[in-house]
């Protein structure tokens, strides 16, 4: 387990960087596709690997330990056996899905207690039992518990709020200290910072999870309604605080000008449903700009999806043709959509570690966000 | 276009034959598995063709028609084209859906009448109109309009309705011979056999239509609820008559021990959504008998999904893992046992083609129908 920064950009914070883990080596920055419930939707495994070319991807502690439950995951050897990807895997906490899902939550200094969104039982995360749970997933990388501050909050919550965090953390990191792996590799885990939109919140507490000694740290709470202006200066006031030779995650975000803007403030991992979830709804993200397939326009277009995208997909279809299964609702629009958005994602951050080691990022990140940003 | 009757079984009437299409050659026995709206639902093309192994997919005229359009196809140069599917393809006339998912049809001589099932639209199918819309699709094989009888119909019913048949039969025979294809390749067109479950009326029926001469003939309105054995008996007076150097065309059928029984009865040709729609469902095919995934018996099963599988879903996933995914509703679920369910089917076509081949059809049927009768 070992982070290394290979070059720093010369104009912006942007940085390139190596991430060890137990099932591969991440160049960062990097993009994880959302694996919700152990599958990246529409998506075979093979395909991640080979097409999408994904170097991690992330998994969501919630669903899994919902459904099929932690039982039939250590049963299975882990996740990565599981659902048989070799590569890295992060798991979130549970935290933000506790919020956004289920029917019922409470919290207390104790944890969070919430009812399934799929039969209504009762659970409780803590966040010792939140580090067990992972430890039976397996995850390369662990996430800690914490509580996602909604958007928006005021000052008094937000505050009380990222002690609750803080006070997780620290029993979170002797809970992690005290067990052990369960298949013989190491795991990592990392802390979150919260604060809301409140630049000296986020400061006290990027001050407060980096007094942890941790493998990597995480902003977790942005890009749930804030402007973006907010979430890219909470972003910069963050990561001058996060120690330099650790990786930053910047959680649940986002667009692809996003990504850029955050590489450029100094963050290297991220994830977000944007890619699956959009693709699924006929939205495609290229290097061309934005395609809503449920366009009329695209009705007799057959030129390929995207004649410079890099799966197989984007030469295989044709847009009328990806339009018509969008429209009919057909699985394989979901799953040619899918495909598209993960390997422009994946491309996208190629491409900035291409340009950071050219020292050429911040000039490319500009003309690329003027680029994507268009609607075709 | 030809065929070719290559082995005959010795105590069956199985049959080995090779189809020539303009897209390509095709073994037979064959099951075409069904791409109803231009996709093999939750399966890419380079699937089809790589790891199910498809000879010849089936397309539905009256989705296809409703859904993109005949313009849309036009367009594209044809279904092959637009879809990307470089092997043979046959359409169905769009007589059964007509009947079973528009929401108003009323026949006339002229040709059937109905409501579209998307929008209520009204369109008419007529032997002519059902020609032209698939010489646009550019179906190698075309299919011949014809009232899909329901079951039950009593006698009197049935005998009218095969003479509709063969008047919309001879209408369309005159109007595919003065018409020519638009891609520059040959296209067949396969009259139908009807006659519900009166066995008379179905060797009329065979008769009738065999006195027109074509490329291969098809038999329709079985499996719509009559018990198995009717069917078979109604197979077997037909296949009696068809001409014997043609291929013989079983629509909309059937299980895997169907497909077995009908080739022992002379058939060389199906289609069936069962493989698809089934798997989607959680239901699995096997050379040793029927899975219902969503058992709680495989909830902790990390065996293969088939052991004996052929493709390469069988052997990269688990039960456990499958069981999972169908429960989650998750779309991986639908991709990986319809690619399952459909490389059995082929599999089992290419085995029944050896065992024809080795004259031991008979003997191998009875053998494989007690193995993949089994509920497991």
């Amino acid at each position: 387990m070992s982070f290394t920064v290979l070059q720093k950009d010369t104009t912006t914070r942007a940085r390139n960087g190596l991430l060890v883990t137990a099932h591969g080596t991440i160049p960062t920055p990097i993009f994880m596709p959302v694996g919700t419930a152990g599958t990246v939707k529409a998506v075979h495994q093979r395909e991640l690997k080979d097409d999408v070319r994904a170097h991690i991807i992330l998994g969501n502690t919630y669903h899994l330990y919902l459904r099929p439950g932690v039982e039939v995951i250590r049963q299975a050897g882990g996740l990565h056996r599981f659902m048989n990807w070799e590569g890295p895997i992060l798991t979130d906490s549970g935290g933000y899905q506790v919020f956004s899902l289920s029917e019922m939550r409470k919290l207390t200094p104790e944890g969070a207690l919430f009812s399934s969104h799929i039969d209504g039982s009762r659970h409780m995360f803590t966040p010792e039992n939140i580090v067990d749970i992972q430890r039976a997933i397996g995850a390369d990388i662990m996430m800690a518990l914490d509580e996602c501050t909604p958007y928006p909050s005021d000052y008094a919550y937000a505050r009380k709020s990222i002690d609750l965090t803080h006070q997780w953390l620290a029993r979170g990191m002797k809970h992690f200290a005290a067990t052990e792996p369960l298949y013989g590799y190491d795991q990592m885990y990392f802390p979150i910072v919260q604060g809301s939109v409140y630049k000296d919140l986020r400061q006290a507490s990027a001050r407060e999870i980096s007094s942890h000694p941790a493998a990597g740290y995480a902003i977790g709470g942005l890009s749930v309604g804030e402007p973006e202006g907010v979430m890219y200066e909470m972003v910069e006031a963050v990561t001058e605080i996060l120690p330099a030779d650790r990786p930053r995650y910047l959680m649940g975000v986002g667009t692809p000008v996003n990504l850029l803007e955050a590489i450029a403030r100094g963050i290297d991992m991220f994830d977000c449903v944007m890619p699956t979830r959009n693709g699924r709804n006929g939205m495609l993200f290229t290097r061309r700009g934005m395609i809503n397939m449920r366009n009329l326009k695209w009705k007799d277009d057959f030129s390929a999806v995207d004649p410079e995208g890099t799966c197989f997909v984007d030469t295989t279809y044709s847009k009328a043709y990806l339009r018509h299964l969008i429209m009919s609702k057909e699985i394989l629009g979901a799953q040619i959509a899918t495909l598209h958005n993960l390997s422009f994602y994946l491309w996208l951050m190629e491409e900035a570690r291409n340009q950071i080691a050219l020292g050429n990022f911040g000039t490319w990140k500009d003309e690329m966000i003027r680029q994507i940003s268009r609607k075709l």
